[in-house]
């Protein structure tokens, strides 16, 4: 018996982080001296342990050293903003990442802004955020740009390919429809207020679906051989209560319409991961450029 | 004889902008001391003169010092760098606009950067435009802003309103986009590379063009009863050899299909003047609320 052949309409995350990751081995294995990256966790948050346990991961498998600091759930803003400037002007320090969800009384935004662009692994800084409006895609936000990446797999040509993004979101959808435009896609951005999702998302040649919903995209929504690249990470439970993770996509149903399909888990999320890494080793070039390190 | 009616259908951007004014000066009116807004020329360009003196216009008309500097051709960049951090640390002034263009060996968006978001009244600076990514659009691009303002004269809901812009510069377009997102609508973003623009424009409510193209947008490319608004300012020569300002829509031959139209010259023009003024007033009370002036 021979194993049934792979389908080739399933895009396959796993491959595609393992080579950039790879890439970034070779990066790494030629400096004799590489800062951490820090992620840092604000109070007890068991949400962010596998998305941390998933990135130190890649830091290893990519030879960038990781470290994990879990600050105290009662800490200050301000206490909060100091430290992170510190970091900012330690050259031991690659990057940060500031883990969500945080406390209530934290201020994310602000705290992201206090991130130095050249530190900005997450690309979360407004100002990382708006030179992508000037598509300068460098360090840009990791889910958007891993969404790029997924649709550059196809092989389909970004230049006039009709995207349509649905969710608008500051950390996917909106970074995800500036970085698309600026390779030259038409980009149509639905959100909870759009008339009608499916009238738009029918006649495009990609769909990515951000909206955090399980099972939101069906088979009736998208053109025959259309891309969808399914976003979504959402928690469900099974008729016999076992938990499982799922996408927005109905992907086995779609999968029958769809051209390429991400599939959940395994696509999106390894890349997300992967891009982070690789943004880390942007900032290391840049920042000697900028003569922070040698 | 009776004058004939005015023609509805025209949104009058010289009314709205002199609101805008009339509400700024009732701001400055209440302030004893105001720092002023400058506005740098590099090199000799006539091209900026009209725009100059229209803002120098705008800023009379709202009592808000202006001040017209003109910087030498031959200033090195790392000069015009060092002259704008003074101006941000200068109490006495409230704001800076860079007139575009500027020479060759000038890099203006590093110039843009430099200008402290706090006093970057033409919202040019990367971190201004991340803002808007994050929805917050208190000192945006004063085109993009202008043509969200005419749009929500026309009394149309943004929430759920098609709308399709054509062009995505990073001065208009996209942020023009992200703003239009923020207030609820979809929007859909077309270029140069869009297959086809006409396909769009024609199922959407408001069309916004900002090609840079005299008569690109004609009558057969909108939705009878559409909101059209042209942000293009075109120099032609008519048949006797005279030079006149148009738009990049056949705006006669438009208004017979349009619901709403803004002419060129009298539309977005003296809206974005007074947009750039409000912004001045907008840094003014943030540089208060930081705690720069008193």
């Amino acid at each position: 018996m021979t194993a049934a052949p792979p389908d080739h309409r399933l895009i396959d995350g796993r491959k595609i982080a393992t080579d950039i990751l790879r890439e970034c081995k070779n990066y790494t294995d030629e400096q004799h001296a590489l800062g951490r990256v820090v992620s840092i966790c604000i109070g007890d948050v068991p949400e962010t342990e596998v998305y941390v346990r998933n990135q130190a991961r890649g830091a290893m498998r990519a030879g960038l050293p990781f470290e994990q600091v879990n600050w105290d759930a009662n800490i200050t803003q301000n206490e909060a903003k100091q430290v992170i400037q510190q970091m900012n002007d330690d050259a031991s320090i690659l990057g940060m990442i500031i883990q969500r969800p945080t406390p209530e009384h934290i201020n994310i935004r602000t705290l992201q802004s206090a991130v130095h662009p050249l530190k900005d692994v997450e690309g979360m800084n407004p100002a990382s955020i708006g030179n992508i409006v000037y598509s300068d895609v460098a360090l840009a936000p990791c889910t958007a740009a891993a969404s790029v990446e997924l649709i550059k797999q196809t092989g389909l040509k970004l230049e006039g390919l009709e995207v349509v993004m649905i969710g608008h979101s500051e950390i996917v959808g909106k970074p995800a429809a500036m970085m698309l435009m600026a390779e030259g896609a038409t980009v149509t951005v639905c959100h909870h207020l759009t008339r009608s999702v499916a009238m738009h998302s029918r006649r495009a040649d990609v769909v990515v679906v951000a909206v955090g919903n399980a099972g939101f995209l069906g088979p009736d929504m998208i053109k025959p051989g259309a891309a969808v690249i399914d976003i979504g990470i959402n928690q469900i439970q099974d008729e016999d209560g076992n938990f499982e993770i799922v996408g927005d996509v109905q992907t086995e149903a779609v999968t029958e319409v769809a051209g390429w399909i991400t599939p959940v888990p395994g696509g999106v999320g390894p890349v997300t991961v992967a891009i982070l890494i690789r943004n880390a080793i942007v900032a290391h070039k840049r920042q000697i450029a900028a003569g922070w390190i040698e």
